[in-house]
Formats: C-alpha cells, structure tokens, sequence
C-alpha cells in the first residue's frame, strides 16, 4: 500500500468545524459555482489532489503549463482552476484577501481564501496541457466555455456531500479508502480506470493487471486487489449512465468473477479532459492519493479522435523524472476474443490474427440497445441484468444517457440544506 | 537478453578441434561413464553450467553443500561430480595429473584433466541439497546408486554429440540461443521449463509468464519471448515420452496458439535431483546462462512427494542474496478451469473455489490412455494429434513411457563412431 500520497504528502481532510462552517456561512459572501468546480471543490477537500490545497495561482498555472511541475518540483499535468465571470467579481467586489463561500445547488459547499484573481491565455492551456486548441477537442470546448477570470486560494469544506443511492454505497475518501486497505490486508493495489459497464474484455483488463503485479511477489497472492475506480462526471448522449457503470462493476463481484477478497468498486469524481498522455498522469496521481501502488493503463486511456497516438499515455511514464510518482504503470495493450484459442487473449500472444473478434464497444452497444442478451462470453448474463435494472431504475428505461436522463437524472450527491 | 551468464561470465565452448583431439583420443586410457554423467559433460563443454568448466572438486562440493556457493562466491545450489568405481580407478592406475578420455556409446566423449581423486559423505550431500537421506526421496536413490569415488577436474569435447530426430530440431546450446534471441529481437526471454505435453493450463503458465514480464514495459510488445525449455534426461513408466513432449509444445507453435514470433522449443540435458527449492535455483542458472531474463516458476516445481512445501521453490528466490542470479523468478501459482467463467483463470482469481476443476494431470492421462480426445478446452486437438503420432512413431503405441519405450528407444544423441 503507497501511504505517502503524491509528492510525498497527503495533506490534511480540509473540512471546516460545523460551528466554524455556521459562523462563516452566515457571515460571507455566497457566489455559486459550477458543477465542474463544485467537483473539483470536494476532490482539493478530501485530498485527492494532495498536495493541492486549493485551486491554482497563476505562477502554479504556468509552471503547470510550461513545466507540468508545480512550484516546488512535484509533477502535475493538468491546471485545477476557479474561473469567475466580470460581473460576479464586480458585483461581489471580490478582492485578495477575502473569504467567499462557493456554493452550488443554492447551498452552502466550500469557503475559499481569495489568494489571486487573475487573467490567463486559455489557448495557451489548451496548447500546453491538450497539445491543440481546435474546438472539436472536448477539453478545449470546456475551456472555451469557462469564464474569463481565474480565483486562487486554499478551500475548505463547510458542507460535505451526501451521496445518494446507489452512489454512496461506493464512495470513500482517500483516508477512508486506505483505512480500507490495510483491514484487507492489501500490499499492494491496482487502479482500474473505467467509464463503462464491463464486458469480458474489461474483466481481463483487470484480471491481468492483478495478476501481473503478482507475479514478482512470492507465494501470499491474495494481498493484492484491485481498485476500479469510476470515473463520475458530465456525461454525454449514448454514454453508459452512472449507475449501470457502477453496479454493473459491483455485480462482477457480487457474482464472484472476482474473488471478493481481491476487488472493490469505487468512484472518484471528475470531469474528463481527454488531456491522453497528461490525463493519465493526472489519473495516476489521483489513484496514488487513494493508496494505490499501480495503476492500469490500456489502449488510448483518456484520449479523443485521433488527437493522441494509442500509445501516448504509455510512453509518457517513460518521460518523466525518475521518483516523480509513488504508483507504478501496468501498461496493457489489448484483450481480445480468440475463435480458434476460444479464450480471451492478449494482443501478440497468440498467431490467430486472421480471426481475431475485438471487443467492439460500439456492437456491444447496439446488441444491448435491442435488449438482446450477448453472449455470456462477451458479457456475464448478471451483469447485463443490473444493467437493465439500472435502466429501469435510473435510466428512463435505458441504460445510455438519453435526453431525459441527462436533464432530470438524480444528483450523484446531495448537500444538506443551510438555512443563512 | 541477458548477455552475461551466471556468475557474470559465460565460459567459452570447451570444444577440442579434431586434429588435437585425434592425438588425445589416439594417445590416452579410455574410461566408460554413466548416460547422466555423459549428458554433464556435454553441459559442462557449451556451458550449461557456466562458470563451471568441468567436475567439482572437493573444496567446492564442501562450499556448495555447506554455503550453497562455489569457492569464489558464485551462488550454486547442486553438486556436479564424476562419480567412478574403485576397481576402475585401480585398474587404470588413475591419478591426479592424468588426462584421460571419457567415453560413452562405447566412443570418445570428453578429455578430463584429473585434478582430484576423493571420496565425500553421500549423505552428507542428500542432506545439504536435498534436505533428506530417505532413500524413498529419487534424488537420494540416485545418488546411493553412484560409486563412491569423485573425479575432479575441467573436461573438454572431444566427440560433439549428434542429436537425432526429432531431438535435432530442438537442440540448441546457449551460444546458438543467445544468438537466436539477438536476431528475433528479443529483450525479454522467459523460459518455461516443462516434462510434459502441454495442457491448456500448461499454455497458460506460459502466456500468464509473459504477460506479466510485458507489463512493466511499454508498447513494443513483441520483444518478449517465451523460451520452452524440456528437461531431456532419465525417463520413468508411465512419464510422457520425450519426442511427445518436444513435439506437443512445438504444435502450439504450429498452431499459432503461440504467435510464432514470441515462442520456440528447446531442450537442456538433464537428470532431476527433485531437490525442490535448489533444483529451481539451479534450472534458474542454467537458462541464465541461455540467455533468459526470466524464469516461470509454477507449484512444487522439481519437487517430489511431500519433501518441499509446494511453494518452497518459491520463496527461495526471497533468500538467496541479492543479484546473485541474472535471471529473475515469475512465480505463479496455478492455473484452473472454472465452468462459471468459461475460462482459464488463476488462483485466488474468481471467486467461484466450489466449482473449480484443476487441470489434473492424472485425469488428462487416464483420458489418453485410452485414446479419447480430451475438449480441446482441456487439450488442443493439434497437440492431442501430435502426441498419437508420436506414440506410433516413438513410443511404441504409447505415449506415456512403457517398458519397450525404456528398453529400446531410440538414443537422444549419438557420438560419431571413432576408431582408436
């Protein structure tokens, strides 16, 4: 288990006192904030993003860009920032030096200490962290859409999330994830990114990352697990919703297609840069304040169009200084399903190129929305199961996000209503 | 590829060139060996065995029995001695300085400078190497079968053994390997040493091996290979005939089970101690010197009945000193059909233990044995068709060693006949 977090530090839970938070709540300016950053609010708080403790200053935004290093040397690919309109800082008369409570679904969330406003290039970002600034690129679309104006300054809770079924039978912090760790008895502990409902190539995604960083130790197998870690954030039309991702995932446990001793499903909340290379270094740092000591990373993670090479987000663990991560890669190319070996295979291993069947996302996809059940050897007949009660439960029916789901879903988190 | 060999030093082919060893051959006592100690020296000559040039001495079989070292601190784990009678070494009045001619199939085989004459406690020996002195243990019978004087000294070729079909075809000595691995391009050579026609859990020991030896590596895959090793040596009733063996693993080469660019089959003479935990050291020296960067080590490999403890050969990689070996152990537990799954997996894996179903020899066996066709999810039908082959061509009607087979089977080499 990586107790040290990124940088060699976990910081400290930053979560205000209830009679501190009351106080301050009553007393400060409230000015709301987006999802986006309401997210990114809860992650700086519970040490996610340690050493981060609050959202970036403009000298940290440049070494970011220009270095991928914060001030003090530890690496870090992708800027995490506050943007704010004209007219909110005018009307609010926002200044260095003032205390602000950033609240979102009209409650009170996070106080912020105003360090810096300032004005940045987003092109410059967008080149620096994303490599284009074309608009197609959905990280640069975010960008474009955010306000012009940055705030820096540490924050802190004042209002922690509720997380809502069947959210919050799989969130944990950072420090109650480790706790979790060391009572199962994990030495070491492989992330396993996902935004989708598995399928039995993702199963071996998994299987084999596990087994590979087994396969230096000596006989005590079972004290290394795997972490999936769910990626919750925007989505989009045709995306796999929220809940069938995680419960799906849970099924593959519930069912015993892992051995429960050796897996968990989890969630960490963020909104996707499809940054490739930079993301997944983002990733693994977040991974690596969770505790993990690896972290699994196939074809494309994090990437977009034809932005980035496949292979990007593996070459990029090369390039970077010795000891800048306390998580190790385990770099995988493909599994896929084999007619002739009829087993699912890895890419090189066996000679049936000819007949080779991929693991096609997009015909899963279209076999599941006629409500058909693939092949248990494509997907595990539970799994598809909680995906269709998901649907019915979550969905409007469906287990893609469609129009209605997108506008009227449940929130993933609640925060407890403040009267001030 | 590892380009050093143990002990960081890989000796030069003790090979005689035909003029000098005419003279020799011409000149000097010609004295029958044992098959086991004919195969040593042909390891010893194209360094097998390296550092080792020829037969131990009694300061380093002391050193190797007390400390497991040779004398200048070389970790070795298994003595490697010339036994020879009384009565022969009476009868031709040997002595230390003396070179004589080892011969073998009634032909020259090797020059050995006699540089030491002893006599040393077997049970001494079977109790530093194989932990044991019951003679039930076959490494101990082995040893009280040998005679009770020790002949020292460095040995050179004089006659290069010529392997027979299919023999031929899989024989290679590290030189020609080292060679092999630099024209496929290999970086990474795990070998996977095996007395058996594979199974699929067999194939996949292989294919866990090297998965999991590419997973710390980055995208250019196909630079690992995987060299199959069969130990050649003594044979019992009802062990797998050895043209079976060889020809079994080249089908899943064949066959494209293995992509036939990460894959190849070869041979190393050897007679089995069974001594467990330092038998792997030693088969781990052996493909050090190969050129092999790693090692697949499975459950109680080269043990017998219940000397070790299954995963002893396992842990002895965590006491040896540090960089002691040039090869590395992967060290993996078993893998299993699970009918839920419909896949291979691997212990502690999934989760379904009820209804597991191992990959048990025995049964895989008894199938054969009366000719059935196991499911090809238990034995690839190529590979089952191979072995009926070789049972008709080799092994007179069986695959599976059978009196006729021990008696009269064709040699594995044969020395050209010399007149002297």
């Amino acid at each position: 288990m990586n107790y040290i977090g990124h940088g060699n530090k976990l910081i400290k839970e930053q979560i205000m006192d209830s009679n501190e938070s009351y106080i301050a709540i009553k007393s400060l300016k409230k000015i709301p904030i987006s999802s986006r950053a309401a997210r990114e609010c809860i992650d700086l708080a519970y040490g996610f993003f340690s050493p981060l403790e609050g959202f970036m200053n403009s000298d940290t935004l440049n070494s970011v860009c220009q270095k991928m290093k914060l001030i003090d040397g530890t690496l870090w690919p992708i800027p995490i920032l506050l943007d704010m309109d004209r007219d909110t800082i005018n009307k609010n008369n926002l200044k260095i030096g003032d205390q602000i409570i950033l609240s979102f679904q009209n409650q009170p969330l996070a106080l912020l200490d105003i360090e810096e406003i300032y004005q940045y290039d987003k092109q410059k970002i967008a080149q620096a962290v994303l490599g284009t600034t074309e608009e197609k690129h959905p990280g640069v679309k975010m960008l474009d859409e955010w306000s012009d104006y940055y705030i820096a300054g540490p924050i802190k809770l004042v209002n922690e999330p509720i997380f809502q079924p069947p959210f919050d039978r799989f969130w944990y912090t950072p420090l109650q994830l480790r706790k979790i760790f060391q009572e199962k008895d994990w030495e070491c502990i492989v992330a396993h990114q996902t935004r989708n409902v598995p399928h039995t190539g993702h199963e071996w995604l998994m299987k084999g990352a596990w087994f590979s960083t087994n396969a230096n130790l000596a006989v005590e197998r079972l004290k290394t697990g795997i972490l999936v870690s769910c990626i919750i954030g925007p989505k989009r039309m045709g995306d796999y919703i929220d809940e069938a991702i995680l419960l799906g995932q849970q099924q593959l446990n519930d069912s015993n297609y892992f051995n429960q001793e050796i897996h968990m499903v989890s969630l960490v909340l963020w909104d996707m840069r499809y940054a490739g290379p930079k993301e997944a270094l983002l990733h693994a740092i977040i991974r690596s304040n969770l505790g993990c000591t690896h972290h699994m990373f196939g074809r494309d993670h994090a990437g977009v169009g034809s932005y980035y090479d496949p292979y990007d987000a593996h070459r990029i663990f090369d390039k970077i200084p010795e000891g800048s991560l306390n998580i190790k890669p385990i770099r995988v190319l493909e599994w896929w399903y084999c007619p002739v070996c009829q087993e699912v295979t890895y890419s090189g291993l066996c000679g049936h190129t000819r007949e080779r069947q991929n693991f096609s996302g997009t015909m899963i996809r279209s076999i599941i929305q006629d409500k058909v059940q693939p092949t248990s050897l494509l997907m595990r007949p539970e799994v598809f199961q909680v995906m269709l009660e998901s649907a019915d439960k979550y969905g409007f029916g469906s287990p893609f996000c469609n129009e209605k789901y997108l506008k009227q879903r449940q929130p993933v988190f609640r925060l407890f209503p403040i009267n001030s």
